[in-house]
């Protein structure tokens, strides 16, 4: 058979019997309007799209290719493996084939009629060498980094978007219901870990986090046990963990997991790209009494966030209240890590990657926005002892916010 | 308790309890040396490391930091975050924080007496955005790519990463012992994906696997059955399968899996960062006969290969060779693919990353060397039908090779 055929006639009905939902064209629009206000801002004429979150918020696929977007007229996006199926996934009428990237600034004139005096291109990510290509290939043209405009633009969530992340926390919820069941004294942290993950695609979560970062690596399986919750490592979070060896020193290790001890299990899950991230507290037997009470400590910074999140409020400003209230509740050493390896933030924006704006930070001073979602973590470390922490996913609406990891807020006992 | 002695005291020996191997100072020193011959032949004073698997490679850590490599000297590990982590982790005897990047002119200047002239940065995957930042710093420096020399001084193998890949083949074929129990009929094959998955992680495989690529990224849950072994994606593989939306359009979906059908199972283990990589069938009831003969031919193919696999051949001979044998078993038109979509390698070097040197594909005419590794692949499409495949990691040998993922090469069927 054809495989381009059987692209065409095929491909749609199946994936969508088998869950898959298509960003709509309104949708698209909506985006390219944004970004658009935001290249006029910044004086560029056009953007090339390298970077695959990028490619897929702007285009609704993530094929191998790259999307150029003029300031006017259509966009076009270039498509070098499986084109059919790119014209499946994007509503973008202009869908193209490019057979080498030399041809990229042949197929923009043809296209426009002109070759843009200043192009966009995501320098926050692109490696140095293809940058090298892009300046040969466009020796006329003046490159503008397009990374800040990406984030401002979306960092505001619409309600598709927004829909997807409430699919993912109904995914984490489903896990952790589950999740009593899987927990067994004895049972390594690693595979505590691989069975929730087994769990979450079961239903659908896409197994990958995604982080905008050289080095860092976003993972699911962050399960921690007692002295292992003690322990930093080379992620920006209170505590890293042991991981399984020197290449992945973060997260889940093959320590058994003991009775009483405390169980941090902080898991991710995605849908269609859109993640929500969320931390439960897990023991077996009864936990010891300091950690009950450093999770009560938790419970109210958490909650000490939430009431002042609606838009207009103040990141850093957030941030700092709960420094504040973390020292008065006795935890000034213990709260977000170890002194002198403490972390400078209580939140982190969400969305298609885990480190998007807005960041409930030191130095982060800007106003919350309707629209905005974030995950919000106190955690609270003993080196040597374990950690506890409480983590949920919100959105920031027109008055207040709203969860989207509706799983119960208690410690979880088997 | 104080983190920092904690860790002293106790964490290299709660690590190696739980398998932790240490990269040892002879393994570094070695492979210090070879670099340092690459970088004579490039005329580079000085190079910087700044990705964490060329990280791993030369100091044994992958926390947050950089290391710093004179031509002559001892080399500089500067470590943004866990820096007693690091110091148990690499052999280094030079290891310091690094509170801002800012200050690694200064650091290096104090620890060599001078600035570097010229000085080899990875610009294969550096962003742009650092790039300048370094250009900053050092305003006299000549930057050389330091990417073909990392490349070409990883390419050949210690027997100490040898034995660490030899660990990941034991995990893979451990899971596949184990699979034939878990397939079930009518179960997704997200699902059948996932609890491979877990049934790995037990066995200490670290969860994710490496790929050099802005864009590519690699995932193990590649289960394709029936259909969904027909359709290509985005990446350059023969048969990406449908996957689970359109922001990861690749690898295990929704779909079920029925009796009879190729299920076609491509399952990487990563152990202490060193991957092995492999390809076997399954399927519920007796799988159509035009599967088992094209896997039949698959078996030929990889067998041809392995035929010429030791120490002198020409990698891009193998592929020509493949090519033909593929057309003359009848399999010229869905070899590696659907016509215009088949892919242009039958092996990849595997190691640390999934896209190592050397490549058993089409225009990388170079010798084979004893002490590379590689995956080597055939598969066979057919669109709307499904696909069949065989895949083994390889190491070349003094006189010949040896595989390292010892699983059965048969059709596992239940």
């Amino acid at each position: 058979m054809n495989h381009d055929e059987w692209v065409r006639q095929e491909l749609r009905g199946l994936s969508q019997s088998l869950g898959f939902q298509y960003t709509p064209i309104k949708e698209i629009e909506n985006r390219l309007t944004r970004i658009r206000g935001n290249m006029e801002k910044k004086e560029v004429e056009g953007l090339l799209v390298v970077e695959k979150m990028n490619l897929y918020y702007l285009s609704g696929t993530t094929q191998d290719g790259l999307l150029f977007i003029p300031l006017k007229g259509e966009p076009q996006l270039m498509i070098k493996r499986e084109l059919e199926r790119a014209k499946i996934e994007s509503p973008i009428k202009n869908i193209i084939t490019l057979k080498s990237i030399r041809e990229i600034p042949t197929l923009i004139q043809t296209h426009c009629g002109k070759i843009p005096k200043s192009l966009g291109l995501e320098l926050d990510v692109l490696p140095v060498k293809e940058h090298f290509k892009y300046q040969e290939f466009f020796p006329s043209t003046r490159f503008v980094d397009a990374s800040p405009m990406m984030r401002e633009t979306r960092k505001i969530k619409s309600s598709f978007e927004i829909d997807l992340m409430r699919v993912a926390g109904e995914i984490g919820k489903k896990v952790y219901q589950q999740a009593k069941k899987i927990l067994k004294k004895g049972m390594t942290e690693i595979e505590f870990g691989g069975l929730l993950e087994a769990a979450a695609k079961k239903y659908g979560h896409e197994g990958l986090l995604r982080v905008r970062s050289l080095n860092y690596e976003a993972y699911t399986w962050h399960v921690l046990s007692g002295i292992t919750g003690g322990i930093v490592s080379q992620s920006d979070s209170p505590m890293g963990g042991l991981g399984l060896s020197p290449a992945f020193p973060v997260g889940a290790s093959l320590k058994k997991m003991r009775a009483h001890e405390p169980i941090l299990v902080d898991f991710g899950t995605c849908f269609h790209g859109y993640q929500a991230d969320e931390t439960r507290m897990f023991s077996i037997g009864k936990m010891k009494q300091k950690f009950i009470d450093a999770y009560k400590a938790c419970q109210e910074i958490h909650d000490a966030v939430l009431e002042e999140t609606r838009p207009g409020t103040d990141c850093e400003a957030i941030f700092l209240k709960t420094l504040r209230l973390a020292e008065k509740l006795g935890y000034k050493d213990s709260y977000l890590g170890p002194p002198g390896l403490q972390t400078r933030f209580i939140g982190h924006g969400i969305g298609l990657e885990l480190n998007e704006l807005p960041f409930i930070a030191q130095g982060q001073s800007y106003p919350l926005e309707e629209g905005m979602t974030f995950a919000v973590e106190p955690k609270i470390v003993f080196p040597g002892e374990g950690s506890v922490g409480l983590e949920n996913t919100v959105l920031v609406t027109k008055n207040g916010y709203e969860i989207i990891t509706p799983v119960e807020q208690k410690i979880f006992q088997v």
